[in-house]
């Protein structure tokens, strides 16, 4: 008998013809012989709703107010499914967040996950009901008060739960088939990935890949929790996100995919007198907006100016923060001028494969050259290059990369739906 | 200071305008120097809606996901409400049942309160804030479970919540302006009633005057929480509903008012053997299916036959189940046949001064016969008198005894919106 973890998105419980499609594949896997605890967001589009209503009220809903507000969507879907299941003659129990023994710190609206404590899960298992619990929150111990995990929350308590479950695996459902070399939408001859590690699960997904959230998949990293992402709405195999043991033999392709990022922008700080310890200075006045930065290059100085340029890339959404943070500090800083730029994309190679492989960045820059494409920053890691051009030459860039790196497949992919997300 | 609970139903927070203008109004109680803790129904048609999805998902919701998926209901108006109070500069903080310390016994469905500990509501206060508190839901401390309490559930969570906090008043707010002396959709002459005793609004709701639930009348009644029934639309004075000390001297007109009531159906079991013990095995029969069956008259049994006639009233809701036991069991019951009859409307006169007042029941019989109705059953207690007549004449039953009791206006009431309720 095996433990399954299922986690089901938004998409896969739109309304009631959905939520009992994936209530019957919830008992099937029961039937089988399983033990199974079922992960639910909110149905379809009930958080952007309940946004919206917030919206209408205020405009500006604070945390504890707009968790609690929000935690609202998870329940509906949980009760739903669990009566669905029910009248399947199948017996299930739902449960919140806290009643599941999700226990968090106290930062509304990104709260970080600091026990997890399913007793009432395990009993409902060892009672022979499958358990359904409300993805996206948990619980403060000290306040009393109801938390959420913040985007891509749902697929993290479904990683937590199953590492304190001791899962055999946990399943996250979504409308596409797995993860893919590339986006389907962008490159048509995108395959569909069979097994990966989590490192470079990590790495395509802090490159923009969708389909799973970084954070979900780092704690499966970090717990040994094997992921299979696959589609709710067929019985095919999906995509293995591994953890292997250090020294255990993985035949592996050198690549693993390639993945486009759009959201990102450039801030550019002009004339920086070169002298110790500038950098940090501005550096720490871009940590103290929490903005998440990504690439950095320095542009060497001139000696005959003693001046240099640093240049860094961020999500959009931070660029107004990071920049008025540094306008205010200009005087102390003592740079010259400030470069805003958003018409930026990035390409990420990924392959844990690149370690033991000469020549991966030169056959990526050869690629993009031959393709007229401009590379404007280049960042790696020992399982990936990232590159920064014009974002209106990312797609292309993409394709181009795919096919040089033999990843093209011999049949087109089905692309159906959101893929992608 | 006064501590004041307010208890706002559904209609009066149907959509983001409505919950701002009853932010605003809570905002000025607690400006006017009060300490304030609101109880929230879910918005306008939610729980519908949450019914209506259940509806699809299965045929039969259990008790436990049900109360699971309904409780969501009250937990996004209360969030909401909240958020609207914090953007008008006055802090507020939302509960849910259990965290208000709610807690109930676990008869999902319609959960009965055991025990009130608001103590985070009360710290709430004591910080300044607004307390604001999710109606209808509770939780079982055994099996540590959400339950809700039942229709009129939001009404017994502000009356208990006054009683634990011991607060100087509960007001419920409405769509109407007060308790009537009789439904001014039917008698337009209809007058707001100013002060009422709750034993005579107990009589009144469970004649079928729909502002308040018998069920918090009675909890207030038991605890001596004075409520305020009043519109959530208007400033007025609404209606008092108090209770006077033993003894206590209070001014009060002879009749409260007249309440109808076209939900109940009539049951006649015919041709009883007239022996000891027949009417309470008939009457065992009709107990074991848990209906709430109201006025019963037995016939006089001719000496001819030995044997009598019972009739007793009961919701139509109840009808099919009360029938079918009694079906079932007519073999050893023994009587002849069943009759049923839902054109039936049940008239009531309340008041306390009936008691101190002879001569009332003569002058409603002949009020009713003059207008040519007639009297089918009639049952008594201190304070009403009950008559059963056709249900096409209950309105004019109604008019014609709230003016021969001097009930009338001198000018009409504005009737608005769902008046009556």
């Amino acid at each position: 008998m095996s433990l399954i973890v299922q986690k089901y998105g938004g998409s896969s419980l739109a309304d009631a013809e959905s939520i009992k499609r994936v209530a019957k594949r919830i008992v099937e896997t029961r039937k089988a012989g399983n033990e199974v605890v079922v992960v639910v967001s909110a149905m379809g589009d009930t958080t952007d709703e309940l946004l919206e209503l917030a919206n209408q009220v205020t405009p500006i809903a604070t945390g504890r107010e707009l968790d609690m507000l929000l935690t609202a969507g998870e329940r509906i879907s949980m009760a739903l499914l669990a009566m669905s299941i029910k009248s399947m003659g199948q017996e299930a129990r739902s449960y919140t967040g806290s009643q599941a023994g999700l226990s968090t710190d106290a930062k509304h609206g990104s709260a970080r996950i600091v026990d997890v404590a399913p007793i009432r899960v395990r009993a409902a298992l060892d009672a022979g009901a499958i358990a359904i619990v409300a993805g996206f929150q948990g619980f403060n111990r000290g306040t009393g008060d109801i938390t959420t995990l913040g985007r891509g929350g749902s697929d993290t308590t479904a990683v937590a739960l199953a590492a304190a479950l001791n899962a055999d695996v946990c399943e996250i459902y979504t409308d596409v088939d797995g993860i893919f070399t590339a986006d389907p939408r962008v490159v048509p001859a995108a395959r569909k990935i069979d097994r990966i590690t989590s490192e470079e699960m990590l790495e395509l997904a802090a490159a923009g890949a969708k389909v799973l959230y970084i954070r979900a998949v780092e704690y499966a990293r970090r717990h040994g929790v094997t992921l299979h992402v696959r589609s709710s709405f067929n019985n095919n195999e999906g995509t293995l996100v591994v953890n292997p043991k250090e020294g255990e033999a993985v035949e592996e392709p050198i690549i693993a995919g390639v993945a486009a990022d759009l959201n990102e922008a450039k801030i550019t700080v002009v004339g920086v007198p070169d002298v110790p310890g500038k950098a940090a200075q501005i550096f720490t006045i871009v940590a103290s907006t929490d903005a998440n930065i990504d690439m950095i290059v320095q542009n060497v100085s001139t000696a005959a100016t003693g001046l240099a340029d640093i240049s860094f890339t961020l999500p959009k959404a931070d660029g107004a923060k990071v920049l008025k943070a540094l306008e205010d500090n200009k005087g102390t800083a003592g740079f010259a001028s400030l470069q805003y730029d958003d018409q930026i994309g990035k390409l990420a190679l990924v392959g844990a494969g690149m370690r033991t492989n000469a020549g991966v960045s030169a056959k990526l820059f050869t690629a993009l050259f031959e393709a007229g494409i401009n590379i404007e920053m280049i960042s790696t890691s020992e399982i990936r290059i990232s590159v920064v051009t014009r974002a209106d030459t990312i797609n292309e860039a993409v394709r181009v990369v795919h096919k040089a790196f033999d990843l093209d497949a011999d049949e087109l992919a089905q692309v159906h739906g959101g893929t992608g997300r």
